[in-house]
């Protein structure tokens, strides 16, 4: 291992590692029908990951959990792609869960922990969002609740911060609408970093607690190809979030990471059509006023 | 029009717009079964486009002919994304194809051709490249073959360039894969701007000639499930490539463009299966040794 993990490194690793275990656990159990296969994979640079992916199953349609802790030292291309001066030594090591259900009815659901190192500099960054295609208000309601007890158990302060800088990362300039309803979004966190790790302890161990009772709600709602196109449509948005905006893909694919486990996040089929617009008040339109940015929790 | 736009901008405006409607009108004619719908749009910032779209053709899945001309200034952000100075004022006319057919056995074409100014700096730049899911070596050295003629008749020198270039510029580093077989590639072609205009001229009068004698040789080629899975699988590259690596998509979304019509290059559909491989001597296996680039017309 580097010189550059330090304890907090270390113990970052081991957080992500049995969370992962964990959420693979309980995924397969909620899924009911298939289990996750493993590929554990190296970086010639230094380091690797275990990627966990559940395909095809009876809820989920492509469920992946992705660990990885890799250091080195970054190249002029990489060091000229992510900025922040001219450290080259990294280290990393983050978990990442993207859940992409079959049904339209069910949102697909985003998080993504992580601890980094530039030389001497260290901090956390993470969150956890929603991405629903026919949204309900008590759905988009309940997560952003649910997520605010985690932040609330740390600091009064992190959930209105962390829910404002989820909106404005998830947001898509070139289309003008976020890629989803948001959640909580948090980078760069430095200073107290045994503060910050038991608040990342705590969102790991309930990372799926905010998404399960939806998934409970939601599954058996009846649905057809109307639905499943407009799913494919905005699982368009998703892809060309991630591959746009996303930093996290830009570090794993500027820093040699593995192309399978970092783009594990896209959607397994996804479509585009020309200039797409739904029928006014339609319940595609009434989906897309949740992508904008909004106070969800106000009325509560 | 801005004064940043000399003659040769405006020449070169003139001719996109002429071959944008002969090449609609042509490729209306080969499908036999659809219509191009016009856009005009116009952007905030100066300038516009037209934007024709054919979507579910009978050759066709989509296909989409688009022109615009626009002109400004460079805001901060897209400076810093553009790179190349600190000039702000900018002019840039394009011509841009990209033929997205039902069939996997009919290769995808894209072709592009652009003038662009930076204050006092002008250039062109262009090219076509081919992307076929089941390539046959007839079809890619047809195509080398007959961009090769057009290269020629301008500067001998020009294909061997242009084709090398095309190779190293639709490399996709984070797959170890081209996202086709080529074709020609230049961009910032300064200094004898009369000759290059004769250049791109010639090529956007005879864009179509490479392409449509392997639609016609391949487009009642039987074709199954299996084969549609192949090509909305390498359809997936399409979309990481253009939305992770092409300038032209960074360029239009930095300086906001019309997003429709700068992600009208995206496939109607495209998937995305975690890790998948084809198996050995399999069809899908034998069209992967196409995807590295090579000198196509070595034994001719």
């Amino acid at each position: 291992m580097s010189s550059q993990s330090s304890s907090v490194g270390e113990r970052a690793r081991q957080l992500f590692e049995t969370s992962q275990s964990l959420v693979c656990e309980e995924l397969s159990r909620v899924d009911g029908a298939a289990q996750f296969g493993m590929d554990r994979w190296e970086r010639a640079g230094g380091g690797g990951g275990l990627t966990a992916i559940l395909p095809q199953g009876a809820l989920f349609e492509k469920a992946g959990v992705n660990t990885s802790t890799v250091w080195g030292t970054l190249d002029d291309e990489a060091l000229r792609k992510l900025g922040g001066g001219q450290e080259r030594e990294f280290y990393a090591t983050g978990i990442s869960i993207v859940l992409h259900p079959w049904s339209p009815m069910v949102p697909t659901m985003h998080a993504n922990f992580r601890y980094l190192t530039r030389g001497a500099d260290a901090w956390f960054g993470g969150g956890s969002d929603l991405t629903p295609y026919y949204p309900r208000r008590e759905d988009v309601v309940g997560f952003h609740q649910e997520w605010k007890k985690t932040c609330d158990r740390h600091d009064p302060a992190f959930y209105p911060r962390f829910k404002a800088w989820c909106d404005e990362y998830f947001y898509i300039p070139h289309r003008g609408e976020s890629r989803g309803v948001g959640g909580i979004f948090f980078d760069n966190l430095r200073g107290d970093l045994e503060k910050t790790f038991a608040f990342v302890t705590d969102c790991c161990r309930n990372v799926l607690a905010p998404y399960l009772p939806i998934v409970q709600r939601r599954r058996a709602e009846p649905h057809g190809e109307r639905e499943r196109q407009f799913q494919l449509h905005r699982r368009g948005r998703y892809v060309e979030f991630n591959l746009v905006y996303d930093r996290g893909t830009s570090f794993g694919l500027a820093t040699g990471g593995r192309a399978e486990s970092i783009l594990m996040s896209l959607p397994p089929l996804a479509r585009w059509a020309y200039a797409y617009e739904p029928q006014a008040g339609s319940p595609e339109a009434q989906a897309m006023a949740f992508y904008q940015p909004q106070d969800w929790l106000e009325s509560t």
